[in-house]
C-alpha cells in the first residue's frame, strides 16, 4: 500500500479499504463452513459503505442488517432479497412494514412485544413473514461490556423459556413463519468456549422444538469473530466452524454466520497528516488532521489501533499523544506511543480501521467526513466522496431566516 | 412545551429547542459583565445549527468556532467578522490562510509551531494576522477528564513560560499581531476555585507583558461555565463575573466570554417513542426509537440526562435501562431509571440535550439524524430536515459499480 501517493492523490483525512484482503478473509470463513450448507451474512453495520457491500454481494454473501437503512443499502448493493436478514431490538412499525414487503429470508425477532408487532404488521399486509428468533443463553463472551450483547444484563434477544412460548405462538399464528434460531453474544470475541456453550444452548432447544414438530432450518451464530488489533492471539475459522458444527449431530440445517470486523477490520487504514508537534511541560503530542469524529473508537472503547509513521525522520522515538483538532481532550487516537519526532506534512497510518471507523462518523466541530478510498489488485478509487462545508449545511440553510 | 402535539406534527426522534430559554441565559450572562467592555463569543461547537447561531447573533453574540466550517457558520449566520474568534489545537494551512482572508477578530494560537505556520501564511498573504495565544495554566478543573483542558496533560494551549516567548517573537513579527490572551480550562465547571485560579495566573502575564511594552486588549476567558443536569449545584453568572473581574485590577481589556452549554444544554429536549417494553430475565428494558447515534453523551461520558415519561400509564415506577435500537450494549440513555410501565407510542423526553447533543450525531446503523426544531413565542419551526435514506448514500452512490 502506497500511503504516500494515496495521500497526494486523495488528500487527508482518509479512508483506505483493501478489497482483496477482504475476500481473503471471505473465501476462509466460508471454506471453514464447507462440511454444510451455510450463507455467510456481511453485518453491514461494520462498513456500510455501498462498493463494500458490493464487493461481498459478488463472492455471494447475504447482509446481516439491523436498520431498514441497510436493508436497502443491500438491496442497492446487490445482495438477493432471499440472502437479507433484519435484525436489531428496536423496530420501528414502519422498518417492519418494508422488510416484510421486501419479502427478506426473514426477521430476526428481539422480544415478545416485537413478535405481536410482526405479527399484527403481516397480518394487515396479508402476509406469512417468515422470522427467527434471537435467544440470549446468558454466556459471559468475555468481551468490552459496550460490545457483549450475551447476558441477561443486555437487551438482545430473549432467554430460553420466553423464545420457547414464542416459536410455539408463532408456529400457531397464520402470518407467521418461524425458520430460524439465531444467537450472537458479543463482538471482538476471542474466546472459543462461550461460543461453543452458547451453540450447545442453542442446538439443545432446536431439537425441543423438533419434538413438538417445530421444524427450523436456519441455524444462525451471529457474528464476533475477533481480530488482531495488537497482539490479541484469535480463533481461527476452522476451529470455530468445527466447534460450533459440533453442537449439530444429528440436525440438518443451514448455518448462517454474520461476519464483520472480521471481513474488514484489518482491510482498512485511516491515513492522517501531521499538523504539528507541541509539547505541554514534558508531555508530548503530535496533532494530526483526523480525529474522533472521523475514528471514535479510541475515545468511545479506549481502543487500541497500531500506527505507523510515514516519514523522513529518522530520529530515536519517544512516548507522545497523538491527537486530533476537536476540542475535547478525549480527542486522541493513541496515547504515550512510541514515535520519531514528525515534521508538518509527514504522515500516520492508523491500522485495523476497516470496521466501525467511518461508519461511527460524525461532523462534530462541523467537519466533513473523510473520503473513502477501495484499493484491488493494485488499483485505487474513490467509493464515497469527501464531505463539503455544503454538504453539511445542505438540509438547514433553507430554514435560516434573517 | 407541548411534546405530544410537537411528536405528531414532527414526528420522532426529534431535538426541540427553546430560544426563549436560551435568550434568557445569554441576557444573565451578558448582565454579569456590564461593569466592563465585553464581548460574549458563542460556542458553536455546543450545538450548530445556522438558525442557532443566528438567534444569538441577533443579541449581539460573537462566534467562538473551532474549525473553518464554524468560522463559515458564523459567517452564514451573521456573526459580523470583527466578532469572531478561531480556535482549536489542530488548524490546517488552508484554515488558518481562509481565516486571515476573513479578517476575523483574531486567531487563538494553541503552540509554537502554529504560531510559526500563522506567520509564514501570514506573510504569503501580505497580511498582518491579529492572535491571541492560548495559555494553559495547570489548573485541574475538576470535571470530567475527557472535558477537562487546562492541565499540561492536556493538549490545548501552551505554559506560562512558551507563551511568553511566543507573545515576544509575534510583536517582532511584521505579520503578527498579538491582540488578546486566552485560557479555558475545561468544559462544566462548578467551582468557581480553579477558575478564580487561572484568571490570576493570566491577568499576571498581561501585566508581565504590559512591561516590556506589550499591550494587549482581549481577556479571553473562555467558557466551560456549567450547568445542572440532575443536581450540580452551579457557579451564578454574577459570581463568575466578579470573580474574573477581581483579578484584573488596574487593567483596561475587553473580556471576551465563550459560553456554549450554560446558553444551549437546558434549553434542549431530545423526543423519543416507545417501541417495547422487554425483560431479559429480572432486567427490564424501554427500547425507544432514539439511539446513541442521536444522542452520544450517556455512551460516551455516562453522562446522566433526565427523561421524562409523557404516558397514560399509572402503574408504578420501576427501574429500567432505557435503550435504543442500536446494536450495542452501549446504546443506552439511562441505566436503572425509574419509570411508569410503557406503551407502544408512548414518549420520552431526554433532557438538557440542547448542547454537544445533535452536534455529534452519527449515520451509525445507516440511522438518519433527526429533524430539529426551534421554538419561540409559543411557536415552533422546523430548522433542520430530518436526513432521509437518500440523503445518507448522496455521496456514495455515484461510485457503486455493479
Amino acid at each position: 500500500m502506497n500511503f504516500r501517493e494515496l495521500a497526494s492523490k486523495y488528500k487527508t483525512p482518509l479512508y483506505i479499504y483493501d478489497l482483496d484482503y477482504m475476500t481473503k478473509q471471505y473465501e476462509e470463513l466460508k471454506e471453514a463452513f464447507k462440511g454444510r450448507k451455510s450463507l455467510l451474512a456481511y453485518a453491514i453495520k461494520s462498513n456500510s459503505n455501498l462498493s463494500v457491500i458490493n464487493h461481498f454481494a459478488q463472492m455471494g454473501s447475504g447482509a446481516d442488517c439491523v436498520s431498514i437503512g441497510e436493508v436497502r443499502r443491500a438491496f442497492l448493493a446487490g445482495v438477493p432479497s432471499y440472502k437479507i436478514i433484519f435484525s436489531g431490538v428496536g423496530k420501528s412499525d414502519e422498518e417492519i412494514r418494508e422488510a416484510i414487503e421486501k419479502e427478506i429470508l426473514y426477521i430476526n425477532v428481539e422480544s415478545e412485544a416485537e413478535l405481536g408487532r410482526v405479527e399484527l404488521i403481516a397480518k394487515e399486509l396479508g402476509a406469512n413473514c417468515r422470522i427467527s428468533i434471537r435467544v440470549n443463553p446468558n454466556i459471559d463472551p468475555l468481551t468490552h461490556p459496550y460490545i457483549s450483547t450475551g447476558l441477561h444484563d443486555n437487551k438482545f434477544g430473549v432467554d430460553i423459556d420466553s423464545a420457547k412460548r414464542m416459536y410455539i405462538r408463532a408456529n400457531n399464528s397464520e402470518h407467521l413463519d418461524p425458520v430460524g434460531i439465531h444467537f450472537h453474544i458479543g463482538s471482538q470475541l476471542t474466546e472459543l468456549k462461550p461460543i461453543y456453550e452458547s451453540a450447545e444452548i442453542v442446538a439443545d432447544m432446536v431439537r425441543s422444538l423438533q419434538s413438538i414438530k417445530i421444524e427450523l432450518k436456519f441455524f444462525d451464530i451471529g457474528g464476533g469473530l475477533g481480530v488482531t488489533y495488537k497482539d490479541e492471539v484469535t480463533i481461527k475459522p476452522y476451529d470455530y466452524a468445527q466447534a460450533v458444527l459440533g453442537t449439530l449431530k444429528g440436525l440438518d440445517l443451514t448455518i448462517i454466520c454474520e461476519p464483520g470486523r472480521f471481513l474488514t477490520a484489518n482491510a482498512g487504514y485511516f491515513l492522517t497528516k501531521v499538523l504539528y508537534e507541541k509539547k505541554n511541560g514534558a508531555k508530548r503530542f503530535v496533532v494530526v488532521d483526523g480525529a474522533m469524529n472521523d475514528l471514535l473508537r479510541p475515545s468511545l472503547y479506549k481502543a487500541y489501533h497500531k500506527i505507523e509513521a510515514i516519514t523522513e525522520s529518522k530520529s530515536e522515538l519517544s512516548e507522545a499523544d497523538v491527537v486530533g483538532p476537536v476540542c475535547e481532550s478525549g480527542d486522541f487516537f493513541a496515547k504515550d506511543y512510541m514515535l520519531p519526532t514528525l515534521e508538518h506534512n509527514d504522515l500516520l497510518v492508523v491500522h485495523s480501521a476497516g470496521a466501525y471507523g467511518f461508519g461511527m462518523g460524525s461532523n462534530y466541530n462541523t467537519r466533513g467526513r473523510s473520503a473513502e478510498v477501495a484499493v484491488k489488485g493494485g488499483e485505487s478509487r474513490v467509493i464515497r466522496k469527501r464531505e463539503e462545508f455544503e454538504d453539511l449545511i445542505a438540509l438547514e440553510k433553507d430554514y435560516l431566516v434573517k
